[in-house]
């Protein structure tokens, strides 16, 4: 319960980064959009995501998809036991994962920041966290095919991480880029952040968080394993953050905060696959790894003109893979054919997910259009969705 | 004790709420006074609140009122043996209800803030978190007449928010509203709160804090009835925050973040006095009707000329009220006779808490002033009370 | 486990409490500090620390440095026992350890602040928290030659705190103080901290990250032990505060919002070394007095030359030394000897940390430089060492 209580706190991690690491002139529309996602990604969540994502496939079956009901899963529902294990009730692993859920979407939110059509967002919101997600879920943690194979993903690296990545991704691959992100000459621009210090809070307390999403995924609050996992989470986390930061000085030549903090954030995710499974050196080894795929990453993304204004593709997606597939390479499961079932898992997540997502996206663009007008981008989506200024006595820089 | 540790964390969210709605030029005075709140309200509380609010009413003397002496209860000072079940020592329960009784305080602070004394508040908070709180407490949780009659008030719709709320609605009637609130033609104009991230992060460190409120509150932490309560703070939580910006869109055609928050806060003090008492369904069903109290409440605050900065009355006022009459329709204690108690334990706490309320506050303004000079409300309290700056570095837009 | 999530969360509060009180042109190279201490101090703790500071000392054989190898301490690398009583793992250990580590470092950043070159501060930081500090806490938490002599220490007045106000003192003498700190007059000047929420906010966080310090120290989770700690945890701080502002009004007639806040860190240092030793009274009485000394000890270091942007001198080594000195005053073990013992601890503390403090600074001041140029403290270091603006759509007054 006090790792729900954690997990919910991520919230204002992922608003904090986000508000960051944009402009205050979007700072309201992207509190808004983080407010709704925590309050309608938890509704949905009841009303039919804990079902989708838990339907009680039988042993063996190798499910795809199965939906038992609406409301809150229950043993007549056809839950399987196995999550009734360890004193836990129903209600709080509702609430755990229902807490995660919302993380798929808040992913996106800070990858498609400044420019999204709030009202497209909520569609998308809902369809995401609403279907896309339980059913991905489904196939590992509700014990279908994913789950037969054998494929293993400790708290999310692959199932709520590159879930949320892949989103993202599809996302700003339909929206574009930001007005002035890249100049006439096709060189990407950076947009600096306009609240540092908020970024680095919401950098700590998304750590803070993960003592819960990892921590609390050991379903059983068996101290042994608990204790290990939060280890390699903090180990793997401070690796991370160090070695973005020595790549980053190598190659830039300067201390770069941003990368600092997402090389925390790619450590994280990437030991969230194998928290368990990892001895503390290869924790150290992974994050180690993850912090260099984030540099490396965010200036491939800025390359392929993909704008994403906080790094969540490079943090989620590509770390999230990374610690997906490094269950195969490091660890008490590490092995050739552990790697080739978590490279399916990888692949079948990828499909699933980008085409649904491209299909949700693409529909939402036709109709109602994903992107809001030149005027309201320049001028700021706080005035033109809002009507409200986020520091109404602060004296401002408008760029 | 964690749940302690998370209601002391709302005093955080209470500071960054309050700091949030309102101008920069108050900032240090409304940290001022939440400091002050909280350290001078665990001392009262350690010095006698505590024992007035757990006095040892024999069973069934229906007590209004009794000091069973200065320094922290133990049974020698007529404890009554129920709240030392469940493995909780007399220290932990001590600091639990302590950071509540400061609650109370800090809803008031918010209402008055921009132009109350600094001096008189504090006095105020002195006898109202001292005495007045405790007395209303005793009453229910200290087993006196209001629990004889079968009050029923899970973890303080009533003790804790509308007292605090009918403190608050009391002082600001006293006070009056702020220059520039009212136009010449006696219409509410808004004055944009100045810091909207934290107002923001302050509503999700109170939906944090909630998870002690409500969680601690069951005070023998069973974890099925725990887990049930944490599903319908959240839910109840959720669906407040939808609902009142749905309602709000439909009635003003803009996303207002600030509805939304309120909506969430709404929905939260709603569920309080019957989170172990709803089904997760009643929850979603309190919460909406929550939301929508709160813009309309809102909206009746402005129009009655009452300056509430902050929304104080709507949120801890009329949705504790609601709350509180809540557990005599939904749930398992609905029925007429409960509702028919409810309303007298409302009722009661209204009549005792604006009586004492107004004593208080019309003594220290017919003493002392209740409000500073319209040159120090102009130019900001933090410049004549404090002589600092709170954001020294940035220029500002004054108004 | 809790408790070390909240330790954890305390960096965040340091890092709070830096940013606020000094300028927003070093925010960024503020923030990378603590970022930077957080993951180093960690991984320094993992490779070495853990096993110098529980070296696994023969019973009586007052050791006073030992190491048993790199990598997390197990019993076969020379764990006494008694450190894995209590249901705790080694694990658990480590990590709450790791993050008590940090804080000796970060003590140190809040005082260097605003002058302070990164790579010397970098540099200072790994040989101080990865050598100084687990040798002084061997002596006592490791079963060395002070845990012999009787020494008590409940969870850091000395050995962490202490540690970190020498080093800090140590580091303002040989930096000198910011330029404009004192006026041609030889007068102190008051440098205004930028943003006075978050300052406020970083304190709130420390109290609640003191939830995990003290209670986290009661090693075995006795929940009645546990509950006194908080308890006399909580006064303490709530007295510090009080005594402190009051205090300063009578001194210097304003409220004083900074005093306010550091009387708060005072009464929570100094209540620190005997937090289970003390009686609900007995910890007022130290917490009021830590409160006086603070806004005195404050008033001192600004008259002796001594820049400290925070306060961190008088918050962290005067009342570590009046806590420590405090168990033998006042509580179960009061007595001319144990103070004496105390008196011992305090002094050897103060020359091992100093010596050691002094010879890491030197060395570094004589090769590399400690302070930026001019130039760079003028215009900010956050341009110069990291090319970012912490604030960058906001308008600035600089000075």
């Amino acid at each position: 319960m006090v790792c729900t209580a954690l997990v919910f706190f991520m919230h204002l991690g992922f608003s904090f980064l986000e508000i960051g690491l944009t402009r205050q002139k979007n700072t309201v529309n992207i509190l808004f959009k983080n407010v709704f996602i925590i309050t309608v990604g938890l509704l949905l969540y009841y009303i039919g995501g804990f079902n989708l994502m838990y339907p009680g496939f039988e042993d063996g079956d190798m499910g795809f998809l199965k939906f038992p009901g609406f409301g809150i899963g229950a043993p007549e529902n056809g839950m399987t036991p196995e999550y009734a294990d360890g004193g836990y009730t129903w209600w709080t692993d509702f609430l755990f994962q229902g807490m995660f859920a919302a993380t798929a979407a808040t992913i996106v939110s800070g990858a498609v920041a400044e420019r999204i059509k709030l009202g497209g967002f909520m569609i998308f919101t809902i369809f995401y966290v609403g279907l896309v997600y339980p059913i991905v879920g489904a196939w590992k943690w509700g014990g279908g095919w994913l789950h037969g194979l054998g494929f293993y993903d400790f708290a999310g690296s692959t199932l709520v991480h590159s879930v949320g990545g892949w989103g993202a991704l599809i996302a700003i691959y339909l929206l574009g880029a930001r007005i002035g992100k890249y100049g006439e000459d096709g060189k990407p621009k950076a947009i600096p952040g306009h609240n540092l210090p908020l970024a680095a809070a919401g950098v700590l307390i998304l750590w803070l968080g993960w003592f819960g999403f990892n921590g609390g995924s050991v379903l059983s609050a068996d101290p042994a394993v608990t204790s290990l996992v939060l280890v390699t989470t903090c180990l793997a986390a401070a690796a991370g953050g160090v070695s973005a930061f020595v790549t980053s000085f190598v190659r830039y030549k300067n201390f770069d905060l941003t990368m600092f903090l997402n090389g925390i954030l790619g450590g994280l995710v990437g030991i969230t696959a194998g928290a368990d499974q990892m001895s503390p050196n290869e924790a150290v080894i992974i994050g180690l790894i993850a912090g260099v795929i984030i540099v490396f990453g965010v200036a491939l993304i800025d390359r392929l003109k993909l704008d994403d204004p906080v790094g969540a593709v490079a943090v989620h997606l590509i770390c999230g893979i990374w610690g997906t597939l490094a269950v195969g390479i490091f660890g008490a499961m590490a092995g050739l054919d552990q790697f080739l079932v978590q490279l399916a898992g990888v692949g079948a997540t990828a499909t699933f997910c980008s085409i649904t997502g491209f299909i949700i996206l693409f529909t939402i663009k036709k109709i109602a259009g994903l992107r809001v007008s030149e005027q309201e981008e320049l001028e700021g989506l706080d005035l033109h969705e809002h009507g409200m200024d986020a520091y109404a006595d602060f004296r401002m820089n408008q760029h």
